[in-house]
């Protein structure tokens, strides 16, 4: 048996890790499109060319194999944001994360939304575990920004009174409204004037307000 | 038949004009619970305790009968936001707009999220029949805030150079992404962070700078 929290057995073998691996993507995939409702146990079996026995080997039920789903959702938004994610310690580099996502949302025209985002609505009141998955998701996501803004906090360039954990959070705001905005106008602007914001209320906490954008 | 748009034909009579209109109520109550994939024609059916061909006769299709979903979630947002939304017309008019949303997000836990930004996730990429009935929504809701922002620019609380139409926008993105934070965390603060955030970037455009918050 695998335990309750869906996460591989110690025995996994390469093989099995592997079908494991593509059962999460192809299911992330499926989601991507059409949703969490409009997805399918079936739908996931074909996609993955696997059987139900196989599923059930690796996922006690739909909500340890959307567990896993979240995290690979992560996994994926950090990879797309590196290295600028990285880089987000010192003004300049916030403003080149910024500035990125901005210009991937031009590219996409906001068409997919946020990938972690765009799960909040389907899954956070109707599975406590997707929303707790969700929620951590979020948090080490943020985790980069709040370490990048200490970062800033510690060599002088925020007050050393500024919440860098709530700093974080509020960054977080701007982006989620901003995608979802976009995602709805076919418009990067929307993401562009939410990040534009959230540089200002950071350059609120400059130590030396006078260079602020 | 129906027009394609869905909207009733000039004959319809009270007794049909209610039978519609109980077909939305209980679509949209259906949809806020399950969401739109999860939500069958069936259901709406036995809800609304109608027949296909009564559904048939008012809806041409389900983007038809979502696009009515939507402007009816529309109308509760926008009552459910007065007499405060209307009276966003002075700094301490739109301090307490902001203020109600974050009392009334404290006491629902963020749980629902926004009516309309929930539906962005499921349907923008899927219809773009929804899609731009979300638009118009949004810009429907936006204009209550731009108009109060261009009473306070005429008043000389803003200033007359300030962009009210993205400004609005930009208040927007704040409350979407707070309120879809609030509902990954149970917790009303990041949207009041995002709130905050967003009145200080208008506080920017005031004429008197030094009496901002």
């Amino acid at each position: 048996m695998v335990p309750k929290d869906g996460r591989p057995s110690a025995r996994l073998t390469s093989r099995g890790a592997e079908t494991k691996a593509r059962i999460v993507a192809e299911a992330a995939s499926l989601i991507r499109e059409r949703g969490v409702a409009g997805t399918s146990l079936d739908a996931i079996m074909a996609a993955s060319q696997t059987s139900r026995s196989q599923l059930y080997h690796y996922f006690v039920d739909k909500d340890a194999l959307i567990s896993e789903v979240i995290k690979t959702q992560l996994g994926r938004v950090i990879a797309a944001q590196e290295p600028r994610l990285r880089e987000v310690s010192s003004w300049d580099g916030l403003q080149r994360w910024c500035d990125q996502l901005v210009a991937t949302t031009r590219t996409t025209q906001g068409i997919g939304g946020c990938p972690l985002g765009s799960l909040v609505s389907e899954l956070a009141d109707r599975s406590d575990s997707a929303r707790l998955e969700l929620a951590r998701s979020f948090a080490t996501w943020q985790s980069y920004l709040s370490t990048g803004l200490a970062a800033m906090r510690d060599n002088g360039e925020l007050d050393p009174e500024a919440d860098v954990d709530e700093l974080a959070l509020t960054m977080m705001t701007a982006l989620q409204g901003g995608l979802l905005m976009a995602q709805t106008t076919r418009s990067a602007r929307p993401l562009e004037l939410a990040l534009g914001m959230a540089l200002r209320h950071v350059g609120g906490y400059r130590d030396n307000p006078t260079s602020n954008p």
